[in-house]
């Protein structure tokens, strides 16, 4: 079969791959029908050290089970399924908590040992704790927001639960990526009365109204930290989203936080240190966040997706074939592109 | 009146200062009746540049009401009053919150503008949001504990809360000073199924153990990490106590949190930056605290020393007259002494 294959920084290949197949019993095997590319993917993108083996890419799909382990039960052959971007056994005392990203026996896609989902298929481990069935087929009008379920509205979400949004909020998003993007449609839903949306991207900035945000913050830094607390009569906001994971989006999004106001960082962290230690001490700001336990939000957000009340696929503004996943790569990299959905 | 100024690094003398007196309308006037010496003392103490002026010392007090200004309407003369360790006005949006700390017109005692703790008198401002009337007489037994209201034992609290201690967790308390010792009466109070602490003073531990703590581990660093994933099946504590303020009881702190568990830190941080931001990004850990709104808890607490459910004045082991400060500075920072009381 055909997958992506990362061998180094700003080089990504499609290249024939060992055909995926059932190993486990509790494994099933899903020929892919849609996926995407990442802003995760692009740090590897931008800093991959040049590799021989190389890394299978994808993390994000939607596909049909060709065929399933003899342990599988909670889904079969010709479902159409969406996976979560990490797989989990769905019984260990985290994913009982909600907590699936650190499920005992769970993991990631891609890497060395595992397919990715940007291929043509891919071996679903743990496929009863990992996937869930849609009750659409393989090309309704929905697909794009479903795909999103694999992680950027998932994470969105969790950046918005982490920053305890709730109804008469005031939340702040920074970075406007389809996550940050994902993270207005999350705190709208979860009643917010503003929104500041922190971006500098006019297409996304766009978008982001169309989505909810209340107020733009195109300024970057102090200048970034005194706007949101004009907006706020000098406070600051209750739940603050970081959908970056930059050490300068990090401390605007601590500045920018009120007294007693909480973090939700969700931005893999690109520095071993948080700064802000103090400041965010005498302000008693809890940071809280991590990569999203999507699959604990898969069915609630499915919901709210099939009865049109989210669009979060709309954050895709290309498509492509598994041919055009470099070039995918390097639009998204060079902000051509919000987010590029792979249609098999 | 004489009261305790600090003039730098192991400078503290009790000399003649100004008297105490009614400025605004909202103040009262308190003779002290008990005071006492706080780790976070320890600071300045041990790094204060020289100062010609000196910075006034103090803020945990019990005292006698003399006089209120013509606006004060919740406490009167004759009372026996609590004072929390930051003044508030009960009344802005983040006193109404409970976070009294963050008070839009408050303060902190003591430096160079204000009356400190240490000192025979201290003019309170806002006293109605800031002081709680104790319906004891000033040398009634329960005065240690009553003192502690003032700071470490709601500040343990809050560590506690902020660590989300509750039936059936394991808590973990970094550090056996005073506000550690509070934290397990704490840990205890709300209900943990274990208490691991921390710590590696003989008597202290002996009463953690007497507090509640059901397990000590007296490693430091990646030892004291390996124990207490050894303690809790591998997977780390779900609470986690922070009360030292180090950056390496910090370290240790967010290592010992299992995925999905909470740092309550409440020890004064000492460095700008906190570690481990990818670790527990990763492990989706929350970080929360900071100073304690010790006056939102002052009412529960209160309850639970006047009926002898929790007995925290036990971490004073030394009585000193005002004349005695100094050398209570020194016994503490030797570690002679745990906590320092202060009787008038």
């Amino acid at each position: 079969m055909r997958a992506t294959v990362m061998y180094g920084a700003h080089d990504v290949r499609v290249e024939t791959v060992p055909d995926a197949r059932l190993i486990e019993p509790t494994d099933a095997l899903v020929r892919i029908t849609r996926a995407c590319i990442c802003g995760s993917d692009l740090w590897p993108y931008n800093s991959m050290e040049p590799s021989t083996t190389g890394n299978r890419m994808g993390h994000e799909f939607i596909g049909l089970i060709e065929a399933v382990g003899s342990e599988v039960r909670t889904v079969k052959k010709g479902d159409l399924v969406v996976a979560p971007f990490a797989w989990s056994d769905g019984t260990c005392e985290f994913c009982r908590q909600g907590l699936q990203t650190s499920c005992i026996h769970g993991g990631w896609w891609g890497g060395t040992e595992l397919d990715g989902g940007q291929g043509e298929a891919v071996r679903v481990p743990l496929a009863d704790g990992t996937l869930v069935a849609l009750p659409v087929g393989p090309d309704h009008a929905l697909m794009p927001s479903l795909l999103t379920l694999s992680d950027v509205m998932g994470t969105g979400h969790h950046a918005a639960v982490a920053a305890r949004v709730a109804p008469g909020k005031i939340a702040a998003v920074v970075g406007d990526g389809a996550v940050g993007l994902c993270g207005v449609i999350a705190a709208r839903r979860l009643g917010a009365e503003r929104i500041i949306m922190l971006g500098r991207h006019t297409d996304r900035i766009a978008l982001a109204q169309e989505f909810g945000a209340t107020d733009v913050v195109s300024e970057r830094g102090d200048a970034a930290v005194e706007r949101v607390r004009g907006l706020t009569g000098g406070l600051g906001a209750h739940s603050v989203l970081e959908c970056v994971g930059h050490g300068e989006s990090m401390l605007t999004a601590l500045s920018i936080a009120r007294p007693g106001g909480a973090v939700g960082r969700v931005g893999v962290p690109q520095t071993a240190t948080m700064p802000a230690a103090q400041a965010t001490f005498y302000d008693n700001i809890t940071i809280a966040g991590g990569p999203a336990p999507v699959r604990a939000y898969m069915e609630e957000l499915l919901l709210d997706v099939l009865e049109g009340r989210i669009e979060p696929g709309r954050v895709f503004d290309r498509v492509t074939d598994l041919d055009g996943v470099p070039d995918g790569y390097r639009a998204m990299n060079e902000r051509e592109a919000i987010k590029v959905m792979i249609a098999f």
